[in-house]
């Protein structure tokens, strides 16, 4: 068994080249192989960090492609700087697992560097350490002036509410490999795949986002859950119209409540869900023709009744002093708690 | 049970006033709850980054008091960049465990803060998850000017080897804990637990040593593993004087030769082995005085011989022209190879 200081240096250093200097100049100052990295101060720029732990049977299956599992596991990071405007610049990685298996490694890190090399992002440290099944915690750092990043708190009563893409077909890919679901076409069972183990993190869309959306996160656990982190730390309401909601065509087959609950509770698509002012839907517009991504508006911020009036219920059945999701379709409010999701989730 | 989002938010929540501004200003602009941490650059500093990944039964026993991990976790997160010569800034966290057992992430949360709060160190965004058993990646963030980083890849023929403190103590009490060892001295078995679980991370040293110290690292794994990789990165070799590696007094009842692997192969103490110009000696024994922190001389660093001449045989039996060290007592050269000492690691 190689010792853990080879597996890092065999299977993850990389070549410089492979990461050439940017506008911002060389990237880390020192990388692998010292008892720490560092990481150059830029003029004007925050650093944003994010932090990730993956672990077997609870967020991949344990027999899954290693290159899938190293493709994701950086993406999911990407998707975090994506949400909060940031440019990727670099990442540590943490790894254990039992033995180790020089084959697997190999498709790991080429999973990994696949994606790594897409979007200029640079492993500048690491640990690799044995343990009972495999987990992985990656940090991922970036670049993004603190004034226009796209934090959650900052979503206002009017602002639009938009998603990128179309939701739901990584839940219709998770049904699949879990033997749960099939489809009669075997192209769409690889489109459900796909967004299940290969998401494409919206960094571009996330840049260029700045200074004209006001709040944004990414799609993790679904856009039920997801997006009351915004509404809880804005202090603020949403009405959302499921119908207005874009679906992946992959699940236009299954019943319609299934449909609902894939794309709201289905979790796992990494799109973005943000707001912002209705005077900047043009811009917005041209951003997704420009990025050739569908951005579509599924509803509206709204302040909450005001504390010392007394609270009467609304749409959703909640207080309509606290943070809650009105939904509603084409025809009228939808009358389900957002708490009735939990059960459905991919968890 | 509480979901992922609750407990970072109960367990891992600081006020602000727990690590006030410092003479840097106010450090994260934001932390926990939003996508990313955001992390202000400093002019001159560069950022040292070190990740870790600590699992259950790996690297701690499972029923260990979680304390004293909290606590532990950290601490060897400090020591990397204590071994960088970098101060203490911010850490991001990254927990899976089987279940939200809340008594157990109380005291978790109780050691990590009583040590980050030591140090001023800020945790700034985490990710906790379940999973078939304990792990914990943490990563840390510290400042330092990049041309006074204490690096491995700096020793220099000529430079003297230096540890802070004393060795074995930490192997002492790993054998306790396995029960595999005891001490006529309860006073002596506490000692060596606290030097097992609760090492002190040389920050102070690490700071004072910039500009003073070539090279510097931590011994995490112990001496014999530690110094080669300064060796290796600096292409240098080096001779070590065994009877002048300083002893933890707890393990003086042992017989000589387990003595000798306590100090040389024991890991866990997080000592600071580094070199130095000779000239520095009485800047560094100024230093020790001053930090009421033993600094011992233990050896030489010596070039490798020219790889165009032929090489010879070195006293430790290694190729001349190789890194390696060249272990002697007060009587003449020792002979045993440096991967001898592979079998008898705490792992």
């Amino acid at each position: 068994m190689l010792s853990e200081f080879s597996l890092i240096e065999r299977y993850f250093s990389q070549p410089a080249a492979a990461f050439p200097s940017t506008e911002h100049g060389p990237k880390a100052t020192l990388g692998i192989g010292d008892d720490c990295a560092l990481l150059a101060a830029k003029r004007g720029q925050h650093l944003a960090i994010s932090t990730d732990m993956l672990v077997s049977g609870r967020h991949f299956f344990p027999d899954v492609s290693p290159w899938a599992l190293g493709y994701k596991a950086l993406a999911v990071n990407l998707s975090d700087l994506a949400a909060m405007g940031a440019k990727p610049r670099a990442f540590t990685l943490a790894l254990s697992m039992p033995k180790a298996d020089e084959s697997w490694l190999e498709a790991f890190s080429e999973g990994l560097f696949h994606i790594a090399k897409q979007y200029g992002c640079e492993l500048i440290g690491g640990d690799t350490t044995g343990g009972p099944h495999v987990s992985i915690s990656i940090t991922i750092f970036g670049d993004v002036p603190a004034a226009r990043a796209l934090r959650r708190d900052a979503a206002r009563p009017g602002d639009d509410i938009w998603v990128s893409g179309v939701l739901g077909g990584a839940r219709a890919g998770l049904g699949i490999r879990r033997g749960e679901w099939s489809m009669k076409n075997p192209a769409d069972e690889a489109i459900a795949i796909k967004a299940l183990e290969q998401p494409e993190p919206r960094v571009a869309l996330g840049i260029a986002l700045r200074g004209i959306a006001h709040a944004a996160l990414d799609l993790s656990d679904g856009l039920a859950g997801d997006l009351l982190h915004i509404l809880k730390r804005s202090k603020v309401r949403a009405t959302v119209n499921i119908d207005q909601v874009p679906r992946s065509g992959v699940i236009a087959a299954l019943p319609p409540a299934a449909q609902v609950r894939s794309i709201l509770a289905g979790g796992d698509d990494y799109e973005l869900c943000f707001t912002a002012p209705a005077n900047a839907r043009a811009k917005i517009d041209r951003i997704g023709k420009a990025q050739k991504v569908l951005l579509t508006r599924i509803g509206t911020i709204e302040g909450l009744a005001a504390s010392l009036a007394p609270a009467s219920l609304a749409p959703s059945g909640t207080p309509n002093d606290l943070p809650a999701i009105d939904w509603r379709d084409n025809t009228g409010p939808v009358s389900f708690l957002d708490t009735g999701f939990d059960h459905f989730h991919a968890d």
